[in-house]
């Protein structure tokens, strides 16, 4: 499922950053099935699932005039530079934070086709302490509302509860849950008139947005100046890591209104590019155009001394999110993400061939072993 | 908010096993006021939020055809009672974990009418080998599963993060969101038609659910033998403790299949009975049966040397769940609860008066400023 450790014992891998995908695997493998077998509870309520979405970054119902989605995602520990941030700056960086763990929920739950409806927020924190640090809650508060706003979804509301012996004293788990509505049902986006000849948009992310942390943390153990490090335009390391997270439905919702239905998407997080592999399909898929490479990510391929298959294999290397579209669309979806501020690029193809990603202008090639999802 | 500290020091109040909400109630008026402010982004997609839900137990949108209800909800400390009993008997108890996470969300989501669709897994583990003991892995898969079929809601899939450095080590914070409909619109329940002359109909609970953990666990301090400490039925205390939590959807679907619509829906979780006072109507809530008291709360009444007042306003003492129903139909609201298993009393009705909670047979009454959750 991840890329093998590299031969050069300078190199920091995923794996090595503390992430066993061995350990978890089993459970989702069962959970995996368990959950399958739970759909024919909806024939009582005379709906059904869409059993396509299985797999797929968020489920969906058919319940009659529309489809229903729904998600919950964690932001995983990108708080923990946040953290670590405040003590060496002073700041709180949680208005940024609350951004990321929203868009981890309607990043993902857009990619069928869903208008994000609702977000409901899970905070949890190590102890009530935590609530106690006024500056840093409103700020989690600010993000959250205006995350919020630019999706155009209502906060329904949520959880903050203090749960001390379980979550580490002075820490946050944060994550989200997002429903919304695919409507009309024209617009879902399950992959199945994804074939030879589509175009591949990739839309520009603004950073590492909310993985690959792990790695990005351990990497600081191996900087003298650790978070303060200066990048190449002077801006920290640490603050570099921070950008939050694009959120792409505003993108998704404008595509809409100009009639574009995209024939599949696939929003990039773990496993960087190898994402764009999501799809079950037995199809090639070509990148003639590599979007420019934000600096921290870069930073973090030469400091790891990651090779491009490992760095584009496990970081978003500048491309968030990734639509696949008619190739006559192709330069109208890009116009469009434009005008609501994504830079975007008509990145590739879709072409018939052994299910693979070739990065041309890097000469990285992806197999389908190398992404194991389901 | 909450109830005064005893005089007695002697006696353990919930403020003393360590919940300080004096410390989370600013951040949380903050974030609902936030959380208001963006329902105007709704009519941006046509639809608009059902704006007495805020405040209520589930957040609810009307999108034309029905009602849409959704909900995120933590499981709480419970789990590390089941960790510690691990230990101390060499069973895994998370089953039953998995269904008390379930609980917490569709018991809170069914107040409102609607009927749960879909459940999403939150299990954020303190690190990859949390998931490397397999039996407690499937017994999780295996309860959550169950409780998925009971309720007869699909699965949908969730998140199963590793996060090293925010969760303890060893520990899991639990989550479930949930997704429903109240369809058709009729059988919306926010209180609206709540009033004098209605009858109160408590469902009963199968002992502590997942409220007042903390207190239950501050008291193994004081017992010699800890959880093992042998109950009357000869059960021990950690066992009955870990008694999963009642899921309530069965029978609010059976009421709607025998064409019973409540009044109102509360579910009685944190704050006891208090709960009882949740609606913002002033009505006076005179209760004339309470029903028995699970064997481990009349021991936690007694070893935290609570009196009445504090008990009933602290814990469920055997009431998990109260519908307010039109007299006339309390006695078949009582019927169709036993006929799902769950045992019912029609055990009080709503008059004009001021905003309290009398219970007669225990000479205990609460105000309505001992309940502020708006």
């Amino acid at each position: 499922m991840n890329s093998k450790p590299s031969a050069d014992p300078a190199t920091l891998s995923y794996e090595q950053a503390g992430v066993n995908y061995d350990l978890i695997d089993p459970l989702k493998v069962a959970a995996q099935r368990a959950a399958a077998a739970t759909a024919a509870n909806l024939a009582g309520h005379g709906f059904t699932e869409v059993p396509a979405s299985r797999g797929e970054s968020a489920y969906v119902l058919d319940v009659g005039p529309f489809y229903l989605a729904s998600i919950v995602e964690c932001l995983g520990s990108k708080a923990l530079v946040a953290d670590e941030m405040s003590r060496l700056t002073g700041r709180s960086w949680y208005e940024g934070i609350a951004q990321d763990t929203i868009a981890m929920a309607i990043n993902d739950l857009i990619t069928v086709g869903a208008t994000p409806l609702v977000v409901q927020a899970y905070w949890a924190a190590g102890g009530s302490d935590w609530f106690g640090d006024a500056a840093r809650a409103q700020a989690l508060v600010a993000g959250w509302k205006r995350a919020c706003d630019v999706c155009g979804v209502a906060w329904g509301g949520g959880e903050t509860p203090a749960l001390t012996g379980i979550v580490e004293a002075g820490r946050i788990d944060l994550a989200a849950s997002c429903t919304g509505l695919v409507n009309p049902k024209s617009r879902l986006t399950l992959g199945d008139k994804l074939g030879a000849g589509d175009a591949i948009v990739l839309l520009a992310s603004s950073g590492i947005h909310a993985n690959g942390l792990s790695l990005a943390r351990k990497l600081v153990e191996r900087l003298p100046q650790g978070y303060l490090t200066p990048l190449p335009s002077g801006r920290s390391y640490g603050e570099a890591l921070l950008d939050p997270t694009t959120l792409y439905a505003p993108v998704t919702e404008a595509l809409h209104r100009a009639g574009i239905t995209p024939h599949y998407s696939a929003n990039i997080t773990g496993h960087g590019w190898r994402k764009l592999l999501r799809h079950p399909s037995t199809l090639t898929y070509r990148i003639h155009t590599a979007p420019p490479v934000p600096e921290v990510l870069a930073f973090i391929q030469r400091e790891a001394r990651q090779d491009d298959h490992e760095a584009y294999g496990t970081l978003n290397m500048g491309a968030g999110f990734a639509l696949f579209v008619p190739a006559a669309e192709a330069q109208r979806t890009v116009e469009v993400a434009r005008a609501q501020g994504v830079p975007a690029w008509v990145a590739g193809s879709v072409e018939a061939g052994p299910k693979r990603v070739v990065i041309e202008p890097l000469g990285v090639e992806f197999g389908g072993e190398e992404l194991q999802l389901r």
